[in-house]
């Protein structure tokens, strides 16, 4: 009928790069057509969304403009990318969807998850994924690597407290909806993680 | 209690900016504290936000993504420029605003008007103009006079049918909210338009 939405969540340094790149080798050496995508981006437009809303200098944004910006790029990139692409029946993996915006513009920005919804509800009609993986960690082990990398981004900047409710507000959404959600224990080494996530997959082939 | 919103609407051509130079000059004349703004725009990051909404690069920017910025752009503009004016019991005068969102998605693109109000509703609460100035003359005097201007921008870039529908839509709010809108007739020359527009300001004062 369709084809079948895989989103990937989590907070800073819990290895949403690496694991992406495994979950695209392992559905494509299971015959799968893959379309990976990322938001905020995913088209030309949402690049330059992207690049407003991780731009450091924009300390002055507000949450209700930094929210309606994330759902911009993802109205273009819903009706560009991924609803053609589930239309051709193909697989499609998000690094980042709309429980990133509940976890940080939520979680961390203390904005009403009513209000989310109502936007979510706006643009997204009743589209939503399939499955979400939740790489989860402690939140000081993830901040310790994303440390080791560039310079910190806007939301980057943010303080260890921001960060403990984006964690607390994913962990949160994935016990609300446990049929969407599988937790991935992010923690230990690459190798367990990608067992972890093979086993989820595996059930779905 | 507070100050006092007056938006200035129109379409393509219509004389707003030399209209906008009157307003201002006449309201402190007459001894108001005023703010000069504009929609989209008004703040660094409305202005950001501007230039991906009327950059002709963007050809494929779908309407529901186009309405989102702009909603963002004025989320910004409310919080930063609009708010904390009227606050300090300003006369702000802003170069279009929300209407121009039911004129130009609504209208022009055809976007339903319901989903619009939901987002004003979202975005600006009970928040609406106290006074709205609609400049309106026949499509084709305007584009004339636009046309001789510099190179369109991407709404410029539009077809007359699209301008119709942008100046339609302005007629029929101005009808269903005869309280808070005065049309003014921008065929005639300057001084004529510049006299009707003294004579709405007048009674406010």
């Amino acid at each position: 009928m369709s084809g079948y939405f895989i989103t990937v969540e989590g907070g800073e340094g819990v290895g949403k790069s690496s694991n992406l790149g495994f979950i695209e080798a392992w559905l494509r050496e299971a015959g799968k057509d893959v379309v990976m995508t990322r938001e905020p981006g995913g088209t030309a437009l949402g690049e330059k969304i992207r690049a407003l809303l991780l731009d450091a200098d924009q300390h002055s944004m507000r949450v209700d403009a930094e929210l309606l910006l994330m759902f911009a790029a993802r109205a273009q990139h819903l009706d560009d990318v991924i609803k053609p692409a589930l239309a051709e029946k193909k697989w499609v993996v998000c690094d980042r969807f709309t429980d990133a915006s509940y976890a940080y513009q939520g979680g961390g920005r203390g904005m009403e998850l009513q209000r989310i919804a109502q936007l979510e509800q706006w643009v997204q009609g009743n589209l939503r994924p399939d499955l979400t993986l939740l790489l989860d960690m402690p939140v000081q082990q993830g901040l310790q690597r994303a440390g080791q990398r560039s310079t910190p981004d806007r939301f980057e900047r943010e303080q260890d407290h921001f960060f403990e409710r984006v964690r607390e507000t994913y962990l949160i959404r994935a016990r609300q909806e446990p049929a969407r959600f599988r937790v991935i224990d992010a923690s230990p080494e690459l190798a367990q993680v990608q067992q972890q996530i093979a086993a989820v997959l595996s059930v779905l082939i």
